[in-house]
């Protein structure tokens, strides 16, 4: 009875477009997911987020199980009751915090074991209880516990990663399936719909994303994501992955690439067929003073914006650009107030949003390839403000 | 050609109702304005902060003119222009903050001379210079500069203080119709229809209250506040002192308790004659964790909510209370997001904005008594969660 579903409506060279079903409704693809990490994107209302056009949240399962605790979560009926965002969300599995945030970590094939790095006390998270915390936040997609390997990593260790990942991902399954027909009485499945994706691995080696893709999609999952970019390699490399990797995925199911990324990263992965994306570039670094505009990135706090009475992007309609000028914003970033994080995350975030509705439109029309080049020379001609 | 009028609609024992216009529109008294100290009210945007039924923004002379500076404001066309907020706004004189803030601040005949709490930077903010300011930053309502006295103070030192207010009210309203007949070419007049309030001073004195109204009044100004009060004397005595000043006052004419204060500090000045307020507690204590709900306050940090599914104030109708549970208002406060802040805030002002609302509808109907001894019998039933 998976309420989860996924149709391309229309394809454009590489790129399609298409629409997710989940239990909570539906997201129109290639979307981008804004990163609520605790079950809140940071510095804006939900009311703000469903302004600025986003369809779908992003949730880390690590720091949702460090606090409040997916206990407590189930309890209150799900993440969705819990934090009052009815619109769909997509959990990660925990992984890449465990390696980036946690304190004295070890990995064995069992799992992760790390030390919280808010209070020091011991964990385990195995491709198992990342599925059961997952179930018991009940996202509407939930994503398998994968290796994440640093880069740059030689060719043995990104094979025994990526095999290590590979069984991870069937074991990872086998919980999904059995929490899905009821064989786990402790643990509350708090949303029967939700999806389960599986992680393509494989560092910068097309052979092993290749072997990857193809033994993860004989796994069985409703979705794949790319795992282990946009970690410091290079664009083209980075592309060079996604190119290497889309054409083992099933054409019937949505493709996510994790992490990524910058504007340009979403349109030249959406030309590799990519149809969904998560990235905290333009939350974090809206609340950093950056802005993402169509005549490229301005730093609200230069000197240079104190009497501009221009909006942020004069081609921008989000309730930002409408009310504020660059002088205000600017003055507000200077002195302080928290609202200088909330108008500026609100107008990034409507730029990335928009920017993915004009993806979307560009491919409905046929006219994507005429879109990509248009935004490459946009971004050629544009002096960026750093 | 001056747009600013008042007129009492309905009156109630002591209390009034009425209606303030100003060039930006009209205000609905009795009234509570939020305090937008840098031109914003902290960590909500101006929709939240209309969505909780505000008519007017308070903001701060002293750190308006320090920080981006009455100069670069007006060159904006003004308050309204630079911050994007349409409805009325009111600015202190920015003597409060002089007081309290600055470093180095030496008071004689002349002004207040201060050292910048920014930058150590020296200025002088006398009677004239503080109308200058506010009339470049063309604010709908203007306050002169008052001395503002210690608590407690003798009564020598409050007649001196007192009578010093006075002699700079007569400078500064001597200098704000020059500034309207336009003969300050140095200064721009952002707000052609500004008014300008006198400020009741006198301590805890009746008789000094007396004089200070009675003389004021004779000055001649658009509204009259009681100032000096809210700083630390006890609520009954605050409350002699507003209804000391108040029968002094014209009818006819706005008056403005400045400072104040809690929701019963409004109730019982409203039932004394008073039309408007503006205070910080409800958004100071909101972003720390303390919220005003018709059930008493609660801090919202407490673990006993951490499983509370019920919202801020069952009887409350704001985004928050529709939205969120106190389970996941205690989640984001205690990880630190800042939409905690922005959240306790909109449901603050929310709390503040209806009781206003209420008791206007009480005076409407005539019942303005009933509403204060059941809104009496509220608190003292309530267990204060601290």
């Amino acid at each position: 009875m998976t309420a989860f579903s996924f149709r391309v409506t229309h394809t454009d060279g590489g790129a399609r477009r298409g629409q997710i079903t989940t239990p909570h409704g539906a997201i129109e693809t290639p979307a981008f997911m804004p990163v609520g990490t605790q079950g809140a994107v940071k510095a804006i209302t939900h009311r703000d987020l469903e302004s600025a056009g986003a369809e779908i949240m992003l949730s880390n399962t690590y720091h949702l199980y460090l606090r409040p605790g997916d206990d407590l979560i189930a309890r209150r009926g799900g993440l969705h009751r819990f934090t009052g965002w009815t619109k769909p969300i997509l959990t990660d599995s925990g992984g890449y915090q465990v390696f980036s945030l946690s304190a004295r970590r070890t990995i064995d094939e069992q799992g992760a074991h790390f030390r919280s790095h808010l209070d020091g006390s011991a964990h385990s998270l195995t491709p198992e209880k990342a599925a059961d915390i997952q179930a018991q936040l009940g996202s509407d997609m939930a994503m398998v516990l994968d290796e994440c390997l640093a880069h740059p990593a030689e060719l043995p260790a990104a094979r025994a990663s990526m095999e290590r990942t590979l069984r991870w991902a069937y074991r990872a399954r086998d919980r999904f399936l059995a929490l899905r027909e009821g064989l786990a009485p402790d643990v509350t499945v708090s949303n029967p719909g939700q999806a389960q994706f599986g992680i393509i691995q494989g560092s910068v080696f097309p052979d092993l994303r290749e072997e990857s893709a193809r033994q993860t999609v004989e796994v069985g999952f409703e979705g794949y994501a790319i795992g282990g970019l946009s970690v410091g390699e290079s664009n083209d490399v980075m592309y060079e992955m996604v190119g290497a990797t889309t054409p083992w995925l099933p054409a019937n199911q949505p493709r996510y690439l994790m992490g990524a990324g910058t504007p340009e990263d979403l349109v030249e992965s959406v030309a590799r067929g990519v149809d969904m994306f998560d990235c905290v570039l333009p939350t974090r670094n809206a609340r950093n003073g950056q802005l993402f505009t169509s005549e490229g990135r301005i730093n609200i706090k230069n000197l240079r914006y104190a009497e501009d009475d221009r909006p942020p992007d004069p081609a921008c309609g989000c309730y930002t650009c409408r009310t504020c000028s660059r002088a205000y914003l600017r003055h507000l970033f200077a002195v302080g107030e928290i609202n200088a994080a909330t108008l500026n995350t609100l107008h990034n975030l409507s730029f990335y949003l928009d920017t993915l509705k004009r993806i979307r439109d560009a491919i409905a029309f046929g006219r994507f390839e005429r879109f990509r080049l248009a935004f490459q020379q946009s971004l050629s001609r544009q002096p960026q403000d750093q």
